[in-house]
């Protein structure tokens, strides 16, 4: 019997609560195609994007980092003194050696509680996907002392003026991780696929933007994704056999799974993504009836070669076009209630997959999500990419009713957002592009623009060191909570003055 | 009984081989005393060094890392497909987002072996510890499939002109970890403490250099090593409580371990790092005659606090004095032999902490080692940092022949390196100065100068793509084994030619 087969291990670790940030302010998507000019439903129906956030130079990813933090610890009543490990994951350091964990230790100072594991966890868009692995991991192992775990991810993704910046988007997503926990981390569960890929990377170290090839990005997320679902349908398929003694070898498919999430750069990708997973399913289907019937609208591509399709764009679309019928229905069933947050705040990188899962959890009752099984598909350009799964249980324990208690405002704080006009939305990107980072920094944007509850970015000394604040009902208070006064922005300056802030 | 207690982990987990891998080239610190114009013995003895190992513009932390995990796994004869985790720590990337593990997934293509998790983790000189107890996680958790980890790190250490350059360094280190090894991490032994501080970091990322406060980075490093002594004292203590049924609860002190290695920026902090776990356990003995007899050199300071020691730098120095004499005997025993490869090759940053733990490995037979205890104390900047400990074990097993036969070799290696005056390195460093971050680059450096089985940087194409090649006795080798031919480094730039290369 395998190690993974034993009963050592704490019950049902998972995750036990869930805060989801997006910025107050965002760009209609709609209205940035007509300011670029381009054809109508380029980013609303190509991309399936409505609408996308952004940060004005208050927030960068510590400040997102720690709003998340402490918001997920108050609203769960966490004594800070709880946690034995903090992990971030981010493609958006500010720094190339401190971790921005190290800058969230100012939250537990007053608890006096410093012996807290983990750092920083850095793959492009995958690091909070790792952090969560390690952060089960450490639950699992000889280390673990009973405290729980919190892996934090936060991003803020701009792209250079053109065809990409549309998929930008920010955000900061915060999990806390242990035993007995509402979504519980299906064990042995995981496939992993990694490789070298020129695809998406930030090789210039002074800029917010990547470069990207968006074309062998696409190849390489669906290419990683044939990878990991395979493996997983192999383990499923494994433990199916194991626990049925031998007696069930029946294939795995996506039946397998009530809701299927992705990592999403923009919205119709899952889409695709959905398609390419039935794609997967019909290539692997034995039974001929079955493709017959099931499968009706992609009979005509019985022979083809997942890995060859790359290489043929025209047949690619053909098959493709085909998919997306075939899975429409799952589609509408199992992916689109994960993209609420996406479609309108565009890609948060690091923790765009789980504020996909957090949107799964909104769009039902708790009731009605008992014994769900979500799949997930964690991709990180460069690259490494993953599928494993939870299963939705322990749901009439007080903590999956703060679990999901706390996650039912995000479509009213969606709604509530400020709508930036295009041309403010442009200008505020430009002050970022020349001023993010640099030293002897006061910020422009006005801090009472600043949503309760979120820091905001003081100021940035001489030595580069950032300090920050916390909005709060009453007033900014600093670490130990006291009230601190927001130097204004300052108007002598090259850079333009943004009317909105 | 808690769950660190039960024996549902395999069996002797911990370190099953080590490569150790430094720069061919160094500089002589007694000369660069002398080029400096500084007093005679500010590098060799206030700071403890001999040499300073550096890279010229071939070598960078991609290459670091491929030369050290292609010789680990050749010196071991590991199959690529044996391997299920990879993990890097450095604090010297290269991009922003790309990790250092996806360019390493090169060295795994050809076995088709692309199932490996791990990738990144990042907080200046910890970045390594957090990934070996990552993979310690991995291996005791439900996600462990039997195969192996390996943990990488890697660092390039420059420093502006000044005061600081003479603490620089390179290298790189990769360690398999799994079952049954001779180095066995003890179980609960493991003690964290992180804080918020601003004593090293990198935030302008387009220069290889941090900005340091060396006072404020030495206090910060010493209070951590005093947070986690006790830390890990109090587990000893609960774990000699609870083994003996309650009745020994004997205090814990520096005869608990037969080695104490410590995380080296310069060999000095070490003697003075040992000096204060002595003064821990002078402060915290409560037998007076103990303290009078054992630690006579410091009965002076029976009431001093340590915390206070950083605000009153004329009582520490003279605390410091009284301490180091007393630990003399205990340093020269416990703590000098772990300083051979760090005196000879300066700071390696991450992997720093771990060429100490080869260096104690090296300095006697394997027969002597049996059974030793070797404690361990990781310090990162910003600030992270930790204190576990090895016990010697399986040493009569081939696994634990061939560790310390692959790394016998290092006093010689260390000998027959290039010896470069400290104009010409002062050379080489004014054009990484200038060219580390570039695009559109073929390195200055003449291959030639590569050391047989090491990679080296060919080109940084015009999109940041980096290529790398391995020396080999056949020439210079791609992924696939194919001869390659490295580009004469031009003629025509700006740059100076380094008559070195």
């Amino acid at each position: 019997m395998s190690y993974s087969e034993r009963s050592c291990w704490p019950d049902n670790v998972g995750i036990l609560a869930i805060e989801v940030y997006f910025p107050s302010t965002y760009v209609d998507q709609a209205e940035l195609e007509e300011y670029d000019g381009v054809s109508k439903g380029k980013y609303t129906i190509g991309l399936g994007q409505t609408g996308m956030g952004f940060c004005g130079d208050r927030e960068d990813t510590n400040s997102l980092s720690l709003t998340v933090v402490q918001n997920l610890l108050e609203k769960n009543s966490t004594d800070p003194n709880q946690i034995g490990r903090l992990e971030v994951g981010t493609e958006s350091i500010l720094d190339k050696s401190k971790s921005v964990k190290t800058v969230l230790m100012q939250l537990f100072e007053q608890s006096g509680n410093s012996s807290i594991e983990g750092v920083d966890t850095i793959n492009a868009c995958y690091g909070s996907t790792q952090a969560f692995f390690n952060a089960l991991d450490w639950v699992e192992s000889s280390a673990w002392d009973g405290r729980l775990a919190i892996v934090v991810c936060a991003d803020i993704a701009v792209y250079a003026a053109g065809n990409a910046r549309p998929s930008g988007g920010a955000g900061a997503v915060a999990m806390l991780v242990g035993p007995n926990a509402p979504l519980v981390v299906e064990r042995g569960m995981r496939f992993v696929h990694c490789a070298h890929a020129y695809d998406f990377y930030k090789p210039d170290l002074n800029s917010e933007y990547p470069v990207v090839d968006g074309k062998l990005s696409i190849n390489c997320y669906l290419g990683a994704l044939d990878k990991c679902y395979q493996g997983y349908k192999a383990q499923v398929h494994q433990k199916k056999k194991m626990t049925s003694n031998g007696t069930n070898s029946e294939g795995v498919g996506l039946e397998h799974f009530d809701y299927m999430v992705f990592h999403v750069p923009f919205s119709r990708l899952c889409q695709k993504s959905l398609a390419r997973l039935m794609l997967n399913d019909f290539l692997h289907e034995t039974c001929t009836e079955i493709q017959n019937e099931k499968y009706k609208d992609l009979s005509d591509y019985r022979n083809i070669n997942l890995e060859q399709l790359a290489d043929d764009p025209v047949l690619a679309k053909e098959v493709e076009k085909a998919s997306l019928k075939c899975s429409q229905a799952a589609f509408e069933m199992k992916t689109e209630p994960s993209l609420l947050v996406s479609r309108n705040v565009g890609n948060m990188y690091t923790p765009s997959l789980y504020a996909a899962l957090a949107s799964v959890l909104v769009s039902k009752s708790l009731a009605e999500l008992r014994g769900c099984r979500i799949g997930m598909f964690s991709y990180g350009s460069g690259l490494a990419s993953a599928m494993f799964s939870f299963i939705i249980s322990n749901t009439e324990s007080p903590t999956a009713q703060k679990l999901f208690n706390n996650l039912a405002d995000i479509p009213e704080r969606l709604k509530t957002r400020t709508k930036v006009p295009p041309e403010e939305f442009v200008k505020i990107l430009e002050i970022r592009e020349k001023t993010h980072h640099l030293n002897n920094y006061t910020p422009w944007q006005r801090a009472s623009d600043i949503a309760n509850g979120a820091y905001c970015l003081l100021h940035v000394d001489e030595k580069y060191r950032r300090s920050y604040a916390r909005r709060t009902s009453d007033g900014f208070v600093d670490f130990d909570g006291n009230c601190v006064i927001v130097a204004k922005p300052l108007v002598e300056t090259a850079v333009p003055a943004c009317q909105l802030y």
